[in-house]
């Protein structure tokens, strides 16, 4: 850590913040410069509390040079973790397509689409269940119900799924059959569901809210990991700019970032940052060029009836032909399909 | 509604659109123009759910006229509600001012804390005993205990207090002694918790999310008051832009814009949005100006020790100090005291 | 255009709303709806300017379904533009790649780059010589010398040039030498110099602004092309957003919306987006996989010594291994290189 | 400036940016940490150049300990700077208020304007005589008769005015009769133009970009005043976000933070912020009390036939009145009116 003094701070000033810093069980070490004076901070294993020294007076600026997260890092670990999801690897040089519809609505509409994105190559079925929507009159989600559809369609495809938990309750539910639980972007800063979902010993899939730096992402996951849960996997969506060039603007810059910042496996949904379906393939494509280990695409047997999110969702031959693009720019970067 | 067709739509295109406007139950209303053809949708008492027709061939746009939002609407209540949380009235031409730490950290904290702000003109206590914080390795709060302690200071004060909720236990713990239970920003979109202060009954304070529109903000009340709840009062904290001045931007256009789309009460949280003490007053100041209904400001008795958001705390001194001026503006612009 | 009015609109206020369309010489269209009226405009060739309708008592929005631009739109024309500098086609299925450094400095660094870049693959040279810095402190550039030594390289390499302009007077000097001028970011509504490159009849690369939205990038254009000049180029180059993960954001999604609304090629910059060396690459591929016509990076042969844009500019190696991974993702999304 | 070494960057490579710090004729000072070691940099009077030392191997981070600005910094000169424009004094304690139309149009409706808001205590005129459009085929100006109709207004109402120039030719003509030059948003970081408003030696008010940080704004304060003048009143105006509150989210935060780092004075626009009519008060009184040196309003005789800008002027009823409140905030705040 670094205290950065104002250029006319008083030596009384300056002697106070080494006192506090000596208090605070740490060694101050003054570094004098022409314009002013910098005090450097020695010995903190990790991050300090600097919230003491922050309003002393003549203090202008204090710069913590230690990253807040420890256990996401990449400097606690310098290998790449790979998570593992009812036998789908994600992280390890492979690309993960996870699709299906925003919501569960019927056996006949999870099933079909399970099977038919199997076919197509995806190596797991998203779907949700309990819904959060931003209006109280839409629907809602089917609930426990929707879990045992999730549940049918896996046996039907064989593919692991993943669905969102929005609550302790939802949790419960999904935690005994789900694959894989989802932290949805609104969520992720609900910092009483992230312990749960640490505690659960699930595999986690963590959405980077609207407003979320990656230094916040990270600190999500710290909360996970801090449970003893490392089976997380983050998710890019979109972040919230003024652009009006989709609903959500992607943050494509935040992969290489993330790589270099943490170990764990990062995804992308194209689906939710551009919103609308004649636009998501190219955004895809981009997401795989990045480097990123998967994909979240929202699939739908009949976009036009579904009952939410129908703008964004693919149709059957629309994700085929998607995938296939996928495919190929993935073998370009040197990856295989999941 | 209006849903614009492309320049080139085919006259087929039109006939679907319109068929399945009648399928929804609704009646088209076809609006040929020189250079594209629109098509009203009359007959809605409610907002259409316009998802079947935003992906439809030869559709480049729909355009919902009516607000999504009803009981929280100006168009639906004219007057401007007024509420109440233990005696004191926010909304009703009064500014009041909520004040105290970040966190309760002892009985001597908030109970001395709770005295000198009612001896400085403010109406009512804040005090977090339950932290959503960042890090999991921060201070979370005293929980039940932090809570015990309010009720003391508001037996030693006489002033109503307010705290914040974070999941289902402790809105339990709170819902039996607060007088106002608080939403914060990060749980603004959290629609299970929504959902739940709004059976509660009890009065709810509604931050702002950092990348939430008014109009997101205004259907997180829609949740609350759906459950029958109309004891609302929303709060400004400041949302996540680019800028460099402050820790987050304090949204001042946001009051009257607010108060021409909703009848509910808002206030105004400077400590958050500025993020350094000496810095509080002038935006606490401006916010009083631009019509809001009250101020929230963080106090503490010692801001260099306190456990979180020190840096933004007032002592006791500049807090008494900011009253003055902000009565001054109080009445400069037509409002007394609460 | 669509006026809607407020849903206690008077009679009266919406007789004189249409009164008001009359007198502007078009057709109102009254379209009563169960909660409110919308007035519908027609016999609108181009955009109506609605200035003297939107403070109208009783109007609550004005909707323009027409877009703002014309001559740069989708709807204007329907095959994309091919731009040609110099003999390199921008825009007709082949990728081309502009590279070199930030500033020209010297006759061997810029002469040294022109040969390096055009034996891996580049089609074009870029160099600033009259650079815009946001500090008056900083190299403003070699100015006219640095144009000398640009066609200097270009005959030494082959590869066509383009230059920065910022003003009449370096205006003046590059339109006799360069092959395109560039328009940057800060200048992007600088509309002066926007009607000047378009009377200038060269090929420009205008940049989006940092807050521009895609619109406003279309409306500059339109401001060259109402001049006569189509051989526009637009280059996305980052927003200004809060992530953390970038200088700027790429703003990804933009490339399919641009693609939709314009006919006009589209390229990339990730060098400025991106901001730091080692992280470019990625940006650059998903940039190529989005659908992108081009790229432009920045390429230094001692990026160390740079003396401007260091941290971002390649090294001779890199450049050459990202122009190989270039190739692949190109190829793997159907382009050819240019 | 200090340079933060990865933690596990090896000796050899702290030598090597050692020796490149004494290259660059400073003293570099090692700061060895538990985790990592840190470089300061010492005996730089000025901003060092960083760019040869960002991307040296085992360097995360360079991080200036300096502000990049100089001459407008409040460590360069301690008291406030006045600026004086025909005998108005901006920044002494008084509140200056410039008002008048988005355009000049004619010469009774500039006049009368000029003489209505002389009565009713506004201290300078605005009127645009170039106007910078988003659109090529919206009004743009009466250019050099609109600043001779200036000039008669000033004669009859005896306010000074303020008109904005936007290339060398309107400089030129400006610069004979203006009292004061404004440099528009998007020209903020036009550096040609800048250095010529810097060299006319007349007052010149700065508005802030619309994506520009209050660091940006000061750099291009420091291009006017390194060319030796320092008349320079700065302007917030809002900036680009995604709230939907209004046209830009107006940054009050930034006028503590601007008074606190600089030594200009600085206004704020109400008018261009929030973009309507109806609620351009409550947002120019929270200006006031925000400590800012003055305001400027938009004010037309007629808004609804303004030729730019009219939904956001205030016609003369309304104008009146909003002055009536701005002198009682203004009391309140302990300023008078200019």
């Amino acid at each position: 850590m670094l205290i950065v003094m104002k250029n006319d701070a008083s030596p009384e000033q300056i002697s106070a913040v080494e006192e506090e810093v000596k208090k605070l069980g740490f060694t101050p070490y003054a570094i004098p410069g022409s314009q002013r004076t910098a005090i450097g901070v020695l010995g903190n294993e990790k991050q300090v509390d600097s919230i003491t020294i922050e309003g002393m007076p003549g203090v202008i600026n204090v710069i913590h040079v230690s990253r807040p997260y420890k256990l996401v890092g990449r400097e606690f670990r310098q290998t790449c973790t790979t998570v593992e999801i009812g036998g789908v690897k994600i992280g390890g040089g492979a690309l993960a397509v996870m699709a299906g519809p925003c919501a569960v609505e019927s056996r006949e509409q999870i099933v079909s689409t399970a099977e038919f994105i199997a076919s197509a190559g995806a190596a797991m079925l998203r779907g949700g269940a309990f819904k959060p929507r931003t209006s109280p009159y839409a629907f809602q989600g089917l609930c426990a119900e929707g879990v045992k559809l999730l549940a049918e369609a896996r046996a039907a495809s064989g593919l692991p799924f993943v669905t969102e938990v929005i609550d302790e309750k939802s949790l419960e539910v999904c935690a005994e059959e789900a694959d894989m639980l989802q932290i949805g972007a609104r969520n992720m800063q609900n910092f009483s569901l992230l312990k749960m979902v640490g505690q659960s010993g699930k595999p986690v899939l963590l959405k980077r809210g609207m407003s979320a730096t990656v230094k916040d992402l990270l600190m999500s996951a710290e909360y996970i990991m801090s449970e003893g849960n490392e089976k997380i996997v983050l998710c890019e969506r979109g972040i919230r700019t003024f652009s009006d060039a989709s609903r959500n603007t992607l943050d494509l810059c935040a992969i290489p970032y993330i790589k270099a910042e943490s170990h764990l496996p990062v995804i992308v949904d194209p689906s939710h940052a551009m919103g609308v379906r004649d636009k998501i393939a190219p955004v895809a494509l981009a997401a795989v060029a990045s480097g990123a280990d998967g994909l979240m695409i929202e699939v739908h047997p009949n976009p036009r009836a579904a009952l939410s999110d129908g703008p964004q969702s693919l149709d059957f031959d629309s994700f085929a032909q998607t995938m296939k693009q996928v495919a190929a720019v993935a073998a370009a970067v040197g990856k295989t399909m999941a």
